[in-house]
């Protein structure tokens, strides 16, 4: 996979030497052979070839409309698409959302990307397998058995599978992060608030966070600059990155297969000048006490008409939680509230000293479909929740950007290396994330045999 | 009343003909005076009159140290002062405040304000009406049988009295304003986040506002920009200011003496240029409806240990609205953030098409203090926290910056005119109040016969 993958193939475009048309027709021929592993929530295929056909013709006669003028992006079945049906993974009646396109959308339309499908999830985004008991699971490209990683599920398998260039996911606690790194690709959450959520269906707003998944660090830097509201100068990495590690945190909760691979990571990034220190972090516990009751309260309130309807159309798994959520007392999200900041002013300090926190995106590899238990270090087990959701929640919670990086593989399956930078310093971040995927490419992230 | 007090007496302090020491002898002298209406919490006149000889030692040996050289100001009792006790008007155990002074305290002595007593309130502030079982009533100067208005009531009462040239109260839902509009003073709560809050006791965090009770705009003014984060350049008038008036939902709700006054002050405000219209907003009573779940919920989690302890120390007046708080479901507390979003909005897009709103801070006169209900139009009753809150708290709850100016008296009794601007233009609306006030001095606010 190439490391500046969208930005060479819209070069190829500009200069008449590949269309629009063309990678449409490689994103169907590639939807076919992956059908089962089911990442497509809705496509059009006519409707979509005669948008490219539309986007070939232009660029004949004029020049790009921006930066993905021609590249073929996917959306996550949560935000509005014009002429798409948005679903969100449920039988249940969503909210309003308008009749607009969510704005992100318009954004990528405005640089010229061509929006050809919509992608499975997470029924609405409540969870990390990509399981679904509606529109079937999402799985795992590289053992269907497995999970591949939600919410945004359909997302990273559609990229991981060559269905675009290309896709938009969001991420509440880790659902662009977990299924980037379950299916070997990259995802970036940004800082909170710099793409804009207009038009798209909220799972816990004061957590939601849109984000790209592709191929690469720079493949998401394009599509996060098409995306944001604010502006994203380019980032330096500083001469010897300081990057701080959890260590006692993570010590007790790494499986051997992926504490094995970060070490490997560790040892790379080290002998190419990067400075590693181990780091406390009480921060990490303490957001995962506090998270649940922000996302289950939040989100009993955005299906609050479905739920007083009866909640028919919410498959248990996710019903449960909500109903939860809707018993929560105020003063108890208070609290959780109150440890945000707690966990943000903690987290802020680590990355006055640090240029980022380091740290596997999942500390297992990709569990099977319906395993609700991992085992980790010493024979413990966590639940998958816990576990999969425990290392990228801290930064949702926080509104911090990070990165997931595929840093190789153990057993024939991805590990994802989550690199997380300081409050809206995102091009630094993506900066960062560049060398760390060039550092790491060579002798770290070759496919499987 | 000057309309530059404290601009003219800063100015004499500088040249040598007034001195922080005679201005505190001048309050102690009005204290004494005014002690039957209990406005003070706490002072030593001694340590007092030793700062004040020390910033008149310091300016006869150099320059001011800013605005506010040698003016005597009081706190209220809810911020952290050096060297004075918070006890926040109750007899309950106070959360933990940190044992350093609240910074807008600091940023007073910096400007070199002469800090010198703390001023009762309503218990935690949680009341409008300056009434307190622990402390005893805080009286109105014009009738001691009447409500000071609260919850900062000693902050006014002292203004209004000649304790000081100026006080600092807070306003959560009017509590600057109330007490400023019923003692006849003016009382300015800035954009929410404009003054800092560490260092004080909260009520409701996300509606707490710090702010400058004293005897005119300018006044207020120079406290504002002595505490504030943000720069404040001065703001201009318009040649024609439009004011929007909320007639139809004001018509329900005022006492006749309110509504006459009121009446006089547009016919005035519009002869000397201001172009006044009727609007009809709804997101007033919006705000009412949600207001307060947002600080019940708030106040249950500041004062949670001391509820779990048992709530002792509380009055029966402010426990069982936390009580009720402490039981409200998060989803509750949702709905009523996600309304204030609608309220913010739709005031916001008032406020793009006028300069300011306006209408009486209190539709009824002072009522007499253990009064429940009040008459309004119609002979209908309101319960007096509606009456009084429900004309203030919409712009608190929306963070919209908000004077309070005096508008002339009714059977001998203070009315207040309510001015409030858009959000963080702080600096226009404080100049658009000087020009209100300079409009009606002349014929509207002799004082009472």
């Amino acid at each position: 996979m190439g490391r500046e993958r969208i930005r060479a193939t819209a070069r190829r475009i500009a200069a008449g030497n590949e269309s629009a048309s063309k990678l449409l027709e490689q994103a169907r021929a590639a939807a076919e052979r992956a059908k089962a592993l089911n990442p497509i929530a809705f496509v059009d295929w006519e409707a979509a070839a005669e948008r490219a056909r539309a986007l070939d013709a232009e660029l004949a006669a004029g020049t790009p409309r921006g930066a993905l003028h021609g590249i073929p992006i996917s959306i996550k079945d949560l935000f509005n698409v014009r002429g798409m049906p948005t679903r969100g993974g449920t039988r249940a009646a969503l909210p309003d959302l308008g009749r607009d396109e969510a704005e992100l959308v318009t954004r990528l339309r405005a640089a010229g990307a061509l929006i050809f499908a919509k992608t499975n999830m997470h029924e609405i985004a409540l969870g990390a397998t990509g399981e679904n008991a509606w529109t079937g699971d999402v799985c795992n490209p590289f053992d269907p058995a497995r999970q591949a990683g939600g919410s945004s599920s359909g997302a990273a398998v559609s990229v991981a599978s060559g269905i675009g260039l290309g896709a938009v996911g969001s991420d509440t606690g880790g659902s662009v992060r977990v299924p980037a790194a379950f299916c070997g690709v990259s995802g970036f959450k940004p800082s909170y608030g710099a793409i804009p959520l207009a038009g798209s269906l909220y799972l816990s707003w004061t957590c939601d966070h849109a984000g790209p998944i592709a191929e690469s660090v720079d493949d998401c830097a394009l599509l996060f600059e098409a995306m944001a509201l604010r502006s994203s100068a380019h980032g330096r990495v500083p001469r010897a990155p300081r990057l701080a590690v959890p260590r006692p945190w993570l010590a007790g909760r790494m499986s051997a297969a992926v504490a094995s691979r970060f070490e490997r990571v560790l040892l790379r990034l080290a002998a190419s000048g990067a400075v590693i220190e181990s780091h406390e972090m009480p921060a990490l516990s303490l957001a995962w006490a506090h998270y649940t009751p922000i996302v289950r309260a939040e989100a009993a309130f955005v299906h609050r008409a479905a739920l007083a309807a009866g909640g028919e159309g919410f498959s248990e798994s996710v019903r449960a939680p909500m109903i939860d959520g809707g018993g929560l007392p105020a003063i108890r999200y208070l609290e959780a509230m109150n440890a945000r900041e707690r966990v943000r002013a903690s987290l802020a300090a680590v990355l006055r000293d640090f240029d980022a926190i380091v740290l596997p995106t999942s500390p297992v590899l990709p569990p099977l479909r319906g395993q609700l238990e991992v085992e980790v270090a010493g024979g413990r087990t966590l639940s998958t929740r816990e576990a999969v959701l425990g290392q990228t929640l801290p930064f949702s919670m926080a509104g911090l950007p990070a990165l997931s990086i595929p840093c190789g593989f153990e057993q024939g399956l991805p590990v994802g290396l989550q690199v997380v930078g300081a409050f809206d310093a995102d091009a630094r971040l993506l900066a960062l994330g560049r060398w760390i995927e060039e550092t790491l490419e060579a002798e770290i992230t070759s496919a499987p045999s």
